[in-house]
């Protein structure tokens, strides 16, 4: 969607390195990186390129040096600073292949700070590769100009999340019909400020049982909310509400632009 | 994400059909439809089912007669009357096939009133089936329990789109940074009631270029909004702008429930 002859630093290949960044830092990528940076976002020795670790702030870098084995990066300058991000988490059961990409490459677009798959009674979907799904979220993270990556837990039964779930941070439940407040009325009366620590859950096709509702709802965190009278599938409710969470609580509303 | 076991209407096979719906009404199902409710939705003699066709509301059918050739309902009863729904349009630039199949989708079910793909200067598909686009849109109007198909309309030149534009519907352009307004201060800001009619633009990969950008912009109906510091892939730009149409502007303020 990003016009990106605007600014000249979005057309250049941006990398997440797992290690720390400062004016010279000199860094080796190892192999699979080194391929991905050489042949799939074809960088060369002139090329500049960017670097983030979710700690530093997004950062020049050049190529030092390439070989068959490794490629060489050398940090050059601080391009955007490390800042706070909104803190939400999405808590949605694990579904078919194709849906649970999309759900976490969109969710990382859309700003998540945590994904939590949880295995629900009608969660079909029981095996999660979580180092699969960090890369998809990497390479998403990298492209949406994050400055951090969303983290992914292991996927966890329902009950164990509930039995831990903090109680500093509000839960919203998407529900349908019943006693659900629509979610913006539901967002608006919660709204604090950037340090709001909030949890978005989203049940699987065929949804949560009445007594995973009911387990839901007895917590004193616990909001349902509404998102208006049709079905939506899974995928589609889960970015639907961090949508409208981002929209209303998150940082949508400021007006900074994106990293530079 | 429906729990259908509290509606027993909503495990029933639902279809749209192209014909007047009243009680006692008799229609064919000519062979694809037929085949579609017999070998996909296995629907057999005895399963109830419901049908809508965009105008007479939802009704509560029996299947007549099964044959190899066609299949024969009737309309029972009416169990959910027409109503008005939010006139929203979604113009945005074709996509790479899964792309676009799922904005075609999550649209659907996100109420979108027409869809109109645009041909702008960085789109890279020019080429839309519109054909195939009516039956993806169909079957997900089925299952999201929706009232109505959207229109699609065949793809078209931005210029001529514009050229035509209806001085009483306003545009949301999706834009970055710039001037653009928080996307939920400008609906707020425009929030009418169930007759505004709104539309929202979304570029292709890549953005509108700034000349596309400053044509849009120059109509009075015109509002650049913005969804927040990240970039967005075109096909989430539009999901989200959507979702978030629907809970500031659309029918998710409204507590009521989906079809019964």
């Amino acid at each position: 969607l990003t016009d990106r002859s605007q600014n000249p630093t979005h057309t250049w290949p941006r990398l997440y390195v797992d290690s720390p960044l400062g004016a010279g830092t000199v860094l080796t990528l190892a192999r699979d990186q080194a391929h991905y940076l050489v042949h799939v976002l074809r960088a060369k020795l002139e090329t500049p390129i960017r670097l983030f670790n979710g700690q530093d702030g997004d950062w020049a870098a050049e190529i030092a040096h390439i070989s068959k084995q490794s490629v060489e990066l050398r940090a050059l300058r601080l391009l955007c600073p490390q800042t706070a991000e909104p803190d939400v988490w999405l808590c949605c059961a694990p579904l078919k292949k194709q849906h649970f990409d999309d759900t976490l490459t969109k969710a990382t677009e859309l700003g998540v700070s945590r994904i939590i798959p949880i295995l629900t009674e009608r969660t079909q979907i029981r095996e999660v590769n979580t180092a699969r799904c960090r890369l998809l979220i990497k390479e998403a993270a990298e492209q949406a100009e994050r400055l951090t990556l969303p983290q992914i837990d292991e996927a966890l039964p329902l009950a164990r999340l509930l039995a831990a779930w903090p109680s500093d941070r509000t839960l919203f439940l998407c529900a349908e019909a019943g006693s659900a407040c629509p979610i913006n009325e539901a967002l608006t009366n919660s709204r604090l400020d950037y340090k709001a620590k909030h949890a978005l859950f989203v049940g699987p096709e065929g949804g949560f049982s009445v007594a995973e509702r009911d387990a839901v709802l007895k917590r004193e965190e616990a909001v349902a909310v509404r998102l208006g009278p049709r079905i939506l599938r899974a995928d589609t409710a889960a970015l639907a509400a961090l949508a409208c969470w981002q929209a209303s609580c998150g940082d949508w509303p400021s007006t900074k632009g994106p990293v530079k």
